[in-house]
Order: C-alpha cells, then structure tokens, then sequence
C-alpha cells in the first residue's frame, strides 16, 4: 500500500506526527502536496464538492479509497498497519487516548502565538500571547511532561515505552513534543527536562533509532521555522 | 453491562456529549461523581498510584476493567456497542473523524472565555475574552457550521443524519453543540442558524427522539450555567 500524505508543505505541524510514523516504519508514502503543484492539488481536494468524507482541515492521508482527517485518527488507523500499537482494543484505545491528550497539548502549543486568531498574525496578538505563553511554560508544560513521566513510570519497566517493552507512534510523538518545546521555549525546558529523565530518556531513544535519526538529518525533514506549530519567540519563553 | 462515567458533577461539560449517547441509548449506567460522595472518589482515583492506565482528565468511562478517557476515544468505543455508528473500519473512522473536528470546536467554544489560561478567573481575561469571542462568533463558528452543513447536504439524502441514514453518536453531538452555542451566543447564532437548515432540522430531529426528550427535561440534565464550556456572556456575544 502507497500511502498518500496532504499536509501544508512548508512547516513540520501537526503532519509531522503523521511523517515520524511512516518514516520510522519505513513505510511507502508520498509527501503529495511537497510534490510540484501539490498544494494546489491540495487544496482542489479539499474544495472538491465530489468528495464524499471531506476533511475539515490537513493533515489527511489517503490509504487506497480511504480519506482519513484528524492526525490521531490518522495514526489510530496506521498504527496497526505499521506494527506501531498492540492489535487488541484495550491497548488500541490507551494508545489513542494518550495520543490525544497530546493533540490538546499541540493546541495549547499553537495558541501560545495565536491566542486570539489564527487569520492574524503574531504581531497583532503579541500582548496577550506574552500572558498566555506564560501560564502555557509555568502550568500547562509541567502538568504534560509530568503526566507522560508518570505513564513512564508505571509502564517502561523493560523497555522505556510509554506502552512498556514495545515502542508505538504514541512515543514517537512524544518525541516530536519535546523537539518542539525546544526549539520554542528553550529557556523553560532546560528547567523543566531535569526532572522528567525518563521521557528525556525516551525522546533519546527515538531520536537514535536509525531510520528515524537518518529522517532527521535528511531533506524530508523540514526545519522549525516561524510559521509553524512550534515557534521560537524568545519574549514568550521564560 | 453498566458503565461507570466520571466528570465534573456540576456542569453538562464534555462529559454531556457522552451522557446524551448513554441516554438515548437507554443504556445502563451511572454518573458516578454525582452520587453521594462520589467527586472525592473521582478525586481519589485520579490520583492514584495504583492505576495501571491512569486519565489526564475526566470525562472518563469505566466499562468492565477497561478505563477510557478522552470525550471522543469514550464515544468511539460506545458507538458500535450501543449501535449508534455502523460497525464497518471506514465507517467508524469517520465518525470519529467527524467528532474529533467537534472536539477542536469545544475546545475553541471553551477559550472564547479562557483565552489565557484555565486558572484564572473569567475576570481576569475579560479583555482578551472579547478578542477571542469576536473571532470566535465571526470566523469559527460559521466555519464549523458550515462544514456539518456541506456533510448534510451530501450525506443526509433519505434519513438527515450526518451519515447517512441512520443517527450516529455524531448527531447527538453537533445538537449539543447547537444547543450549547445558542445558550453561550444567542445573537450570533440567530444570525447564523438560518443560513444552515439542515443542521437546525438535525438539531430538531434529535431533541425530538423520545428518550433524549425525556431527558433534556429531566433532573438528570444539568442546565447550562457559568462554569461550564459554553457560558454567557453577554458582553461577548455579536
């Protein structure tokens, strides 16, 4: 199965959760709207009044007659097919229950910046993202990461997973997590990751795996930059 | 089997969106933070160390030993159990897919009087809260209403319903989300609603189904007040 990716072309985003997973399985897929002209297909897709199941906004993937929306949806259905979650329903649900409190967590990310609109720019709600990156980098952060450590404890004896012995995209999105919360609030992480060592520990591990560590280092990932989920503006950092 | 949900016993909340799916069901369950003492056990089994797969934050069901969080993950479960989505993979996925979308919408309906931070009080971002609501009222609600519009009119040929035929978990939801947007914004949704005839008939159609009817006017609804998602404020309303 060749597996179509639709995700904004120039950010990492919320299709960068989406691209770790098939990176990490080594899967067949294709960037489409990275493709020449396939932002405009993009968005002739999403326009389109003959789709029956429209997406309400990318990510989407394709997968054969399947249109799939919702980044946790997406990597709910892949997860199995990539060998990426435990095939029984219990662990299916914990895993997507875990991953969309991470969901909610990238809102909060995203709202720090735009905390009044998306449709206008940082510059016109400056003032009130100082406040709210604020309480984002003092509560909402620490409440997260001391959440998943928490997962860790109870569940990585053996392995380091947030599922136990076996890595599943869940991890991998922790991963990306704590790379945006880096790149975007360097100061308040460098405080806050001493006393989180397992989930440190974990965004290590997947970060060496080799299929993931030679993604990192290549083209197809694309750089943290200031239109994205994650951006670094210092006077919102700590 | 009789389910156990825990949320927040004072407010309709996300926890509502899986109480009108139990209701209409005629399922066996019980709210258990709403019984006598039932908060402090709510309380105390977040909190626990004991819990193998513990939730960040309530709603959350047990059924059995399975324990699910997560508003949307609790209905994906439910919904081919109380027969309330078809049980086919493409089917169910997007339902979820459709609900996930009624999730990002919530969570916006929330902000418009939380733009900076859930801990503090309404008060203390009233000023931001205007900025947000204006945004809110002129540009998301439209855009999700207008969405479930568009899969209405290609979807509801023959039944109404958003998939098709037959009612899903969906459908309950996007009622609440009528309902709870015209209690929080009376006049911006006056404006809106005509434009959108076939969610208003869906709204209809499902307030009118004898067992959410009966209730909606029982003890069991909360009524919609000032802690809960959708509030009103006049001051934020068009």
């Amino acid at each position: 199965m060749r597996y179509e990716l639709y995700y904004w072309p120039s950010i990492q985003g919320r299709g960068e959760f989406v691209r770790l997973a098939l990176e990490d399985a080594g899967a067949d897929y294709v960037d489409e709207a990275r493709r020449p002209k396939g932002m405009a297909a993009m968005m002739r897709f999403m326009e389109s009044s003959a789709i029956d199941r429209p997406p309400f906004a990318p990510p989407f993937l394709k997968a054969g007659k399947l249109v799939i929306a919702q980044t946790a949806n997406i990597l709910f259905y892949l997860g199995p097919r990539l060998d990426f979650v435990p095939k029984s329903e219990p662990s299916r649900l914990w895993a997507h229950q875990l991953q969309l409190t991470i969901a909610d967590w990238v809102a909060e990310a995203h709202d720090t910046h735009h905390p009044i609109s998306g449709s206008l720019y940082y510059e016109d709600q400056k003032k009130e993202a100082k406040r709210r990156a604020a309480d984002f980098t003092a509560e909402r952060i620490p409440k997260y990461l001391g959440y998943f450590e928490r997962i860790l404890k109870r569940h990585s004896k053996g392995g380091g997973y947030l599922l136990g012995k076996k890595i599943s995209y869940v991890d991998l999105s922790l991963f990306q997590m704590i790379e945006g919360l880096r790149y975007a609030f360097p100061r308040a992480m460098a405080r806050l990751e001493p006393k989180r060592p397992l989930s440190i520990a974990l965004h290590d591990r997947v970060a060496a795996r080799p299929r993931l560590a030679a993604y990192l280092t290549s083209e197809r990932r694309i750089p943290f930059n200031q239109d994205g989920i994650f951006r670094h503006y210092p006077e919102l950092d700590e």
